[in-house]
């Protein structure tokens, strides 16, 4: 990014700020899908109030600018994008109306915040809708530890709903123990079980509620490994399979054809060095994803309402704008 | 069954003998299906050569009661009356046409032994027939530690067929561990992967083996926790599913109606003591096995031959007898 | 409701009709879908015309008291909102757009009467649209008596279609009496059939044609109670399964999560009181409706078109407006 | 049947008897597929008794005049021919196995008594099967009012397992009824609905179980109309779909490509001669049965055994002969 | 035409020019779904800078009895319509905005250049696209001869990716050997088979891709005969199935109702005349294309992006207008 | 053979003439399943008659050596091992049961006469028992051109029946051709299409019968090339696939494991040299046949009589003897 500092020079102040910003998203102080759009948002934000553009287009430049390097900070990050998308849709839409260079900024401004605030929402807004969805009496399977998955549990729970919750310990880090925790605090009947016992289980379930890393524009749902077994199992046993997940966690970039990546960590989450030691050429895989198909998902609860999976194009067009025409917003 | 000694007093030392046999399978220091059932037709060996019986029916009440220590002795082991009642069979069918009391003697014998030479060398078998389905290049996958379905691997292996094995590392007591270790050592190409991890890789995997625990008259199929869930993955991806099954494994109380009952293990195979004591009110759920339904079963490899999963009622009328006539033969 | 008339006082005299309306729809001397619907606009249009507000912000407050008053009238009626929003949107959308008063006014009225000029040829049309699909020769089954099933079946005959309907009965009340008098009277072939033959004649069946109570906004449809049943065995048989139902039976509040819920009617229905006396103990269920899933539906024949189930969320978003910004509305 | 009479003369005197026995099963003064088969197999032991036969030869002769007299008495019944073949079955191979005259007599009137004993346990065997499938707690959906099905609910009941019943009403003629006053004669928690709201409660339901009329050799069942339509509902839901049948209900006639004939019932079953007046050219269906294909059914719960449905040939094969060497058995 | 063409005179020379299109296209000497589409929208060009109209409501007429002519020149191709409604949905939005007569007749240019400019870019934008969803070392199965097709299979060859290919020779005329040669040239991996043999080879394949003639409004593709085959294959092996189609495929019709007819072709694509002759009474049966469901579809590349089938509905309301409302378009 | 030949010496003279009927079978003189059987067991038949063996003992190690020469004739036919299986079975059965040197010559001669007699009945026999499944008005849908299938067909309609026939033209040899020529002089309704319209067709057809190359002890089938699709196909709508087969292409061998090898054939009868000359570098692949998996049948069709395929192990356990024990009976 020197390059581009060197060649607007001083002027320029605003983009320090974006660029610390980028910095710190890439260097991962700032994580969390969520707090990583928000942030992003941010940078459009400083821009607005900062840009010394003298019109309508020199403005546009400098958003554009703003957007390029903000993006590229982390470029699997399907929230990032989103956030910014969501400004520049509306700010390019207010520009072809019209609007002059005091109300781009202002708009700029307006609907960054309007982001940021539906996304601190989005998990309670969730979890309202989602839990009216859940009976009185329902069992629930949810695996690994989501936010999105749990305001819909903790919120029917709250409401007086009698729930059983059967948590999957979530090999290989165990991040069901910390659902469990949270559960126990709640004083929700919980129950703890290895990840394969998930089938033996599901005929006594009503519901199976999951969270999702990404939502990709066929309905396809990416999140922790695992969770397109437990789909597997809940299809064939006529169980329904709900997803919570936030809009901007919906990838637009999967309209376009990209596929979303799915990381392989290291081995000795699963197993410890000595094993590998004694194993010489054991090869041990360790994806941190996969992929549910949207044929096994029956819902997904989002904070803008429930859509069937086939619909998450619907949330792509109509809340980040159309399919492949994206390419010049940023 | 101290009444009954004192009622039969000191001529029948075989009974002595036959409930010490009782006993070790009961305390579990005979254990294993194998050798349960090899144990149990022994203590039918020690009877015949040893009963005192004056005729004919007083021999096979010798037999009976030598039967019914034996198999009371571990309830549910599928194994073990498999044992009692293939030589019960052909030695109550030599009665029905006409053979006297020490061709009575001489049938028990050969046929007891025919049962433990059968049951040594059925692993073996099953390697040799099974292997035949495995083809130059195919990626297999498998489940806990079974020696069946690691015969079969290793078997085709042998014989120069190329195998890349997917073993799961079967929680929560990781004998997939010990399944690396001896494919390892075999060097065989193997990716240990967690439990959930499946239904990522099924895509490309050509065949899943996996051994059984008990094999029901449907031919339903009770295996380590998780064997129904990956059957589940491999039916959805269209991805045959094997299963190498000794005979004797094949339970023919489920023709009867009764179930096979599911064990409950330990939460502490879980959890640590710790968490239990941290989280007061969770639930470990930890069963040992679960119940693969026949139409996710492809073909079912016995050392007698291949079978699909609904003629499982074939193995247990032809070598065991039929359907619930069984009561009188213990 | 008192406490906001005396608050508004004598000048709202609009606020008298259209709470008399209300009255109406509450006490059910408005009944059906479509009538409830129209009815309820009609209360809009009452308000458009009589309200004494001064400026535009005062006219949008009548218009909501009066949206209120009509929606609370029978909350579960899946048409009424539907009716209401449909004017509300565009009425708000022409404010934003900088309408003033009496071009709001006049907007509310031309909008209202166009939704109520639709609803009245809503059956009409599906009946047009649908009959494209109604091939020569076709075998078709339905089930209770459905106003828009019966416009397709009907408007196919009359283009010299050669059709045959089975119908079933419609137990408890036998509504498919009436349809078989309403086919017959078309000189069409039909045959009635006990509910529980479906799946004996489904083979012969070329579609099955059914209404809706109720379409939910991931496709789902609510209707007659043995619906889902039939839709069951369609697609086992690979049969078509088509819905005809008007847009305004497009239930917004499934998008918010909010379920539909089945009424339980009574006993007597099923049985005669004779029986309940003799039987002590028995419960008697009786629920009106069923909910057939998506995947069981082939297509949704609307007076607007024809859509696959899943998209129904399209008929909610373009014509009745976006997800859970719908509070604001009224 | 008269000219065999006259040829055969005076001394034939068992074969009044024997024709005696058909004419009543013809009548259907003899009903019910149990009493039926019990009363033909009656009419061999008469002819064991009375033939004067003076070698095996002729015995046979009569067995056969006999067997062919009875079996043409309902040609439709699938209960008769199978009584008559387990009876001549054995008896022919006693004949091959070199058996004499008084033998032959004597094998005919045990195997025609063992039958016969059978039959008459038949239920109660089945109940006594069938409830070691049933759990504590589980809520059992039935059809129509059969007694093996009801056998294996009763017998659990009344081995203290709580149990919940959905019995469906039967059209059309509401034999549902009856299984509600037997249920809650025995205290069992019943509870009465439409045919059509099935699948509303399948989700709630944990077993099925239904009675046959029969069952062919492929394992498809013919039961009351609407079984069928039950099990598609079953099979979606992934709910567990048992038949309770005797095994004289197997049908060998369909091994050699005989379909079970459907019977079309009267109309007015279904409506009144009113309806019929009113609606000229309505065509009221009334099929009896109709056939559930063996994908769609679990087990098969016999008083021989539990077995998949595709095992039913075994039954065929091992209890009633083989295949369509049938021919010279009558 | 002749009518129109005496009432509107000497003045309309645009007629003239649109009246030559129109036979061109209806005689076949533009062929070809893309040729057409974008020979029509040059008469629509045409008539935007040759009619003499004087104002804007005289100008639309023209355009639309332009429109009339165009579209009636072949009723059944799919995208004459597309191209037609793509211009008009925007002129007549542009009107109602308040866009005057010149500005209405720069409108129709520009959008018409704009369509046609899509159209050639969208085989390679598809390529562009579809290419990112094909991994290195895919197996991939096309049938028939799609340039869209193609274009995926081909780029994704150009940026380095090791692609193997089976083509079906595509019965009756052949044009899997068109395939094979483009491919061959290309320095692709291909294995031409016999259009039956797919089933035989769909465990190895990874991903299948065809192109379209015609995308109906619920995802279902009409394409070359024996698609629909091929889909059910490989939605059985569990392999994905991909459709590429420009959005000129789509056809608006479908959701009106109105079913896209399938041609039937000349008998003697399929045997000679000797063989007619030869069986008298034979029918030969030669259609052209088939109806694979959506059902059986995982995705369709389009150059606006990646969209799941059930959301073919959304590219005909975004691009080419809402539902039945298009009846006066023309 | 040479060497077994110079050790037995002069007297051996049935070894020669088993020898030249091996010869024939190895060269192709003898061809087509039935043939090859029956030519097989004929060489059993001259050793029972031929055979200078002084006792039992003799007697077997003769005709052990006669089947060993005849089976490895053409080690890949199935029907030849079942002939010499067929006859071996009786012999050493009857050998076990205590008959003597004459008694097993004639037992031999008996059997094999038997087995011969069955063989040329079979497909007069499967189209007795086919035909009664077949129903007036039935459209039925064949592919390739086989006896069995066809003699199901014929005798439907010589009954009376009024059969319409879809037949494919099955590429690359257009064995269909022979199919229509056929069907056409027995003046039945015969329709051609490619193979790849069999999807287009299938909504319209009651049940597709094809023949079988071979069946597995699982009930798959081995038939022509395309078979496993069509079944595919009718899977999916619902249509009822048969399999109609001689007892004698039931394969013993993939019970022990053993795969039916799938041939492939010459590339040029699917292209011309020109066109592989042409395109260099293609793969032309030609397999001739492929597997149905038994999941996809409903029955198969054999001269004993109709069973689920997976009852196939039925057929080879009662008729060609159990499981793997077959090793010594040559």
């Amino acid at each position: 990014m020197g390059a581009v500092f060197q060649f607007w020079g001083e002027k320029l102040s605003f983009l320090r700020k974006v660029e610390k910003i980028a910095e710190d998203i890439k260097t991962m102080r700032v994580r969390g899908a969520a707090r990583i759009a928000r942030t992003a948002v941010e940078g459009l934000i400083i821009t607005a109030e900062e840009s010394e553009a003298k019109n309508e287009e020199e403005y546009l430049k400098d958003l554009k600018i703003s957007s390029k390097i903000l993006v590229s900070a982390r470029p699997t990050a399907v929230s990032l994008p989103n956030g910014i998308r969501y400004v520049m849709k509306r700010v390019l839409k207010a520009y072809r109306d019209g609007a002059k260079l005091e109300e781009l900024r202002e708009e700029t401004i307006r609907v960054g915040r309007e982001f940021i605030q539906n996304s601190f929402k989005a998990i309670e807004k969730i979890g309202e809708i989602g839990a009216r969805r859940i009976r009185d009496g329902d069992v629930i399977l949810t695996h690994c530890n989501s936010s999105a998955a749990l305001s819909v549990i903790i919120t029917a729970h709250r409401q007086g709903k009698k729930i059983t919750v059967y948590a999957t310990e979530t090999r290989p880090r165990f991040q069901g123990h910390i659902t469990v925790e949270r559960l126990v605090r709640e004083g929700i009947d919980v129950r703890l079980i290895v990840d394969s016992a998930v089938n033996y289980y599901m005929d006594g379930v009503d519901k199976v509620i999951v969270g999702a890393d990404a939502v990709a524009s066929n309905g396809a749902v990416v999140n922790k490994i695992g969770t397109s077994l437990i789909a597997a199992s809940a299809y064939l046993s006529g169980v329904n399979f709900f997803v919570a997940a936030e809009t901007y966690k919906f990838s637009p970039e999967t309209t376009a054809g990209r596929l979303i990546e799915i990381e392989q960590r290291d081995p000795t989450e699963v197993v410890d060095r000595e094993f590998l030691k004694k194993n010489k050429g054991v090869k041990v895989l360790n994806p941190a994803f996969d992929v549910t198909p949207p044929q096994h998902i029956d819902l997904i609860i989002t904070e803008r309402g429930i859509i069937p999976p086939q619909a998450a194009i619907i949330i792509l067009t109509e809340v980040f704008g159309w399919f492949v025409e994206e390419e010049d917003m940023y």
